[in-house]
């Protein structure tokens, strides 16, 4: 049987220019209402500077700022290392398309040792990923088919009837399992674009679509590449909740568990909105 | 009497040059160990995008990235707006010092307007501050002469009696009223330095000072600068706790609340420690 390219790999391709520049392409398969989902892009400016012939480590933390939509078709990457110390590494990378910037991040690399470890944060107690169903995002939202969602409380808000009152709630909270699809053993790209898969809260709490766009995007990569690996292509357990709303924005904090109940990272947005 | 400036105003004066190029010092005032406070490093690069002619609106997101070291003297600081849209406007801005990159950072600021609104997080019930003590850090944190803490829980470990193992915690909260000293109105650069005014988490669950040092932190702005004019010089409630410790990282995830019940702004930073 011939080897396929994953989705998230193909959508990742970025060919090698001097200078630390990259040239890429977006992906049908990660298409958003308009331009490329946003945790794809984050995924796609991380990887420039993890293949950069002077990166140092693994990503430890990861703030990406969508600055303006990303036109589909060819775009330009550049990720400058700002600064390399012993044992860290910090990166400003640009995505722009003919010649207008798109989207900017900011990037810590590191190579960790061992410490004391301890995690605080408790995970949700929740059933089972096989006691869960998986259910679509409505099918328009075309780079959700390459995610499984298995949504435990906070699933996405169904159209109201004709006529009738949106359902509102009081609790943005969404928890979830949620993997690759087709399974794919997890990374940090994947990882990334996990941490940004959720709907935007404002949609649970007002009951109904409505027009959002993150602003910024940040990542803390609590997992390594080793405990990485040991996830393979298990579902993750993904939480996340605004804790406020108000003038135009509102945030976002999740939590990405592993299965086995490690915390693989902890993610934060700020989210444009009209309501 | 004469106007005496205040301290933070003094450390955030910038002389403005060419093409978006301004040039400061590090303020004794705000010395930490080793370097300044990184609260007021990343209220001097914000106040840099704040200064320049070409800023559109007020800052609703500031990332800032401590890449190495800042020396005691000179700095230059650059702002460059990235992406300037209708409402929105997208900054990268870098301190070096004799041409070397110490610190860097990504901000949006945004024209606000009116929304549907609601903090959805609960402000900790607490007691009124005039009934809380206000304590000092230990004297040799400079920078913390210029903030009043009284702290509810979590307050900063005290050293043990000769012999004496360190008293270990489970819990990383840290709760408390602070506000800058002297009195003064409060603003986005005070804002900024309030969320990174809370001492290391590690202290707290180790029980003893280790060393430790912010590499990411990030603050969304939820007021604006009229919500934050009606603070006045109050103080404001901040809360802090981390997810999880290992490998050489630990994460923060602080709330920081007005008198009356409004969330001011969220913030999130990643910690290097050593234990």
């Amino acid at each position: 049987m011939p080897q396929t390219t994953h989705p998230l790999d193909a959508s990742l391709e970025l060919a090698a220019g001097d200078d630390g520049t990259f040239t890429g392409a977006t992906s049908a398969a990660y298409a958003n209402m308009v331009g490329p989902f946003g945790g794809n892009t984050a995924a796609v400016l991380l990887r420039a500077a993890q293949e950069h012939p002077e990166r140092l480590g693994e990503p430890v933390a990861l703030t990406v700022n969508f600055a303006g939509p990303v036109a589909d078709g060819a775009f330009t990457v550049t990720a400058r290392p700002t600064r390399t110390n012993r044992s860290t590494q910090h990166w400003f990378i640009e995505l722009s398309q003919d010649g207008v910037v798109a989207t900017t991040a900011t990037a810590v690399f590191a190579v960790r040792r061992n410490t004391w470890a301890a995690d605080e944060a408790v995970m949700p107690q929740v059933p089972r990923p096989d006691e869960v169903p998986a259910q679509p995002m409505p099918p328009f939202i075309k780079w959700a088919d390459n995610y499984e969602f298995r949504w435990i409380v906070g699933g996405i808000p169904q159209p109201s009837a004709d006529g009738a009152a949106p359902v509102e709630s009081d609790d943005s909270t969404t928890t979830m399992w949620v993997r690759d699809v087709p399974p794919r053993p997890l990374d940090f790209a994947a990882l990334t674009g996990i941490c940004d898969s959720f709907y935007p809260r404002a949609f649970l709490r007002r009951g109904t679509a409505l027009p959002a766009g993150t602003v910024t995007f940040t990542v803390y990569f609590h997992a390594d590449s080793e405990v990485l690996a040991r996830q393979g292509d298990e579902p993750v357990l993904g939480t996340a909740r605004a804790k406020t709303f108000g003038k135009g924005y509102f945030d976002q904090v999740a939590e990405i568990w592993g299965a086995g109940g490690t915390l693989l990272a902890t993610s934060h947005q700020l989210v444009y909105f009209k309501a």
